[in-house]
């Protein structure tokens, strides 16, 4: 069994790790970082990596966005491999990625997914072939408490296909009128809002008489502490570098 | 074999119901009435329903709205059922109907496709029963030559459900934003475009932990032409009255 | 606040309905049952109903279908209001319920999400108008961990689709072959079987040219505890009778 | 504008493609051949190649497949580039196919739709990433005068996806029973029959808290002829060889 660090124990994600971790035969958290390092864990809770005294193998970072840079300069210190699962980095702290990546294994995504990142990989592989006669369409549902639409997750979608695109599309957020062209450079995204839906997300190229559908649904939060763990797992066999779910899926 | 006079038989939906009929075991066309009325048919065509020689059981009308009275009332004259398929009505020829249904068997409905109906008979028996803790979503599809949005079947939908509600919801088209409270009483209506769809509706209701759909999907524009035979059946049993597809479907 | 006797309150469903109730704004837990009765909750745990001291409006039952015949019977006893969501309630267990029902409000579905129940009144409605045109199947989803297939769920759809039509049809569970009739009697009943899916189950109605879908998604179990708090709020107005969801929807 | 000359213009496809091909903007059919060789078409219509005196540019082969081994060996006789979109080739007429190629451009794929050759690419794409924790299962409708089950282009998509995994897995073509184990290395194949539904295909992977589909869904016949005009697109630039939907979508 490889041995975790688990930062940001006590957080939302933190916890939804822990009981993901319990059925995994390979990895076991043996001690956790908080800014409020009370005990009420199965390991021992500490406030910063350098107090830590267990032996640890790898490092899983689901904190805060401000705790990242000091995280990262300890890990690069211990050589430790890192997998940072924190969302919101600054483009400051973007920029210590690479340079940490020359010293340890570290691992970034934009999203933690496994599923939502083959998405992406499988939207890169066919968009262009249908660039020129099918219209691109994004429908995403996600429950009514959440306060923005369309979600990040959308928009890393249709970034990640105009990517492919040799001419980007335009993204409009709903339709009404009598008038409309509906051009093939206009990306329609639309946000459905309802109930507690965890998080859905559709990818549709309608042409000439068929239509290709590619969803991605999400049933809990559990998928983004799987993902870490995948990362984990994947970093440990790896040299010092900077590393993403792409490298991951290839 | 029940004799058929079919109004507007060159027309689109004319050429779609002599295709349809000829499987039709009940019904066959043994005129048609035209105002261009050219001899390109199966069966004699006439310019007005006062010159057609054949004995009628049942007149079928896909026409034009403008020539909707005047055929109105020469079915009255000669006290001939007549099942009106064709849309875009005017409220003055609308109040002709319950007129004309003293004399004759009268059929007319907003939507003449079955499954239609059926859907919005169906969202009446559950709407209010979700009401209090369900958000209320429509998204529908169609190909991408259609001008205006959303679809008018759309906004039957979505006023057949307001009409079972305590508290009717309010319409959007689309989301975009950072501050977005959704609201039980709104109800987005979001419309899809793309390729050759012939057209998609389904309403959503998201709730606590759970999600009903309700979906139609049309594959080509014979289900009016069906709607109008299956509707032309029920009305040669009927007495003089109004009907519509609710009637049928009871 | 009215106040609530939770029977089964250690097992998972009561756990869960712990959870839900919290957010209630007219129902609180004041004491529970269980066979093992550790004080472990936020309220006092007994062995049996007759031992509890608290003044209770209504009694929620998700225990074991074995302790139902004796909570019935005290419920009788002390004229208290219950509402049972265990399920496997044995057929001699369903003949103490209209019995009980003179003298009590007793409340029993055979499935307690309020959804499921709508979408089978929604199925009861739209069946008969369908049954002459339209091939009906059901596709099911569960997670990969289930034994059975199909869901009882599904069963409990098509036995109730089977009843509104004039010519039940019979059920088959997969296709495979070269030489097949498809004949409008057959239902198929298809259970898909992958990952943590909780539960998912379509109603097809295909038909000449259109397709109509009724689909219910569960996201967590909680959906059978909320619809149990609905039956308790509906039972506190009601009379000495026995109810079901379908009285709760009328 | 090319010119395209049109084997089996008289059937089904052959004419779908001639309604197709008005809109094209770089092709026009100039001759057709046929073995019914009547002239009702809007091109001269001849038995044999042999006979065709216009000049032609590419030939689309739309016609039986007992009818493929002396087409290919005329095409290779005046050097035509050679489109075959007929289906059902024996294995025999297959090994002509790279023989053909080292004299001609030559194009034969087992699906001529465009959309399902960039399915099959996207599965392939993502299928091993997957595998070691998702069920993967496919639901394909179809409409019920449909004999067979499952259909061909189900199990192309099965085999397509086995072809990625380090462990194929078995077929399975439905479920019954109260003691099923649903491992990984079972593909369920579900066969779904109803109306005139043209044809839907779904790929579902479900993991760990997520799910990813893939689904095709055709709204005629008319891909197939869109398909192959793709391919005489595609032809016309190229060199001897034999090429296949994947050598276009590159």
């Amino acid at each position: 069994m490889k041995k975790v660090l688990l930062s940001g124990c006590h957080g939302r994600m933190g916890q939804v790790l822990q009981n993901i971790i319990k059925d995994h035969s390979e990895l076991e958290v043996v001690a956790g970082i908080d800014r409020n390092p009370i005990q009420k864990a199965d390991f021992p809770v500490y406030a910063n990596l350098s107090e830590v005294v267990e032996k640890v193998d790898v490092v899983i970072d689901f904190s805060h966005y401000s705790a990242v840079p000091a995280l990262i300069n300890s890990c690069v210190a211990q050589e430790l491999p890192l997998v940072i699962a924190t969302t919101g980095l600054t483009n400051e702290t973007k920029t210590m990625l690479p340079v940490a990546g020359q010293v340890i294994p570290i691992f970034y995504s934009a999203n933690m997914s496994l599923g939502m990142n083959v998405l992406i990989k499988a939207l890169q592989t066919v968009s262009s072939a249908l660039e020129s006669d099918f219209n691109i369409e994004i429908i995403e549902k996600h429950h009514n408490q959440k306060k923005d639409a369309p979600s990040g997750t959308a928009l890393l979608l249709a970034d990640s296909i105009n990517d492919s695109l040799a001419k980007p599309k335009e993204y409009i957020f709903g339709r009404e009128g009598n008038d409309l062209e509906n051009p093939l450079d206009q990306m329609g995204i639309h946000a459905i809002r309802g109930g507690t839906i965890p998080g859905e997300h559709t990818v549709i190229f309608a042409g000439p008489d068929e239509i290709l559908e590619f969803k991605h649904t999400a049933l809990s939060r559990n998928i983004f502490a799987n993902g870490a763990l995948k990362a984990a797992e994947f970093l440990l066999k790896q040299k010092p570098g900077l590393y993403s779910m792409e490298d991951l899926l290839t």
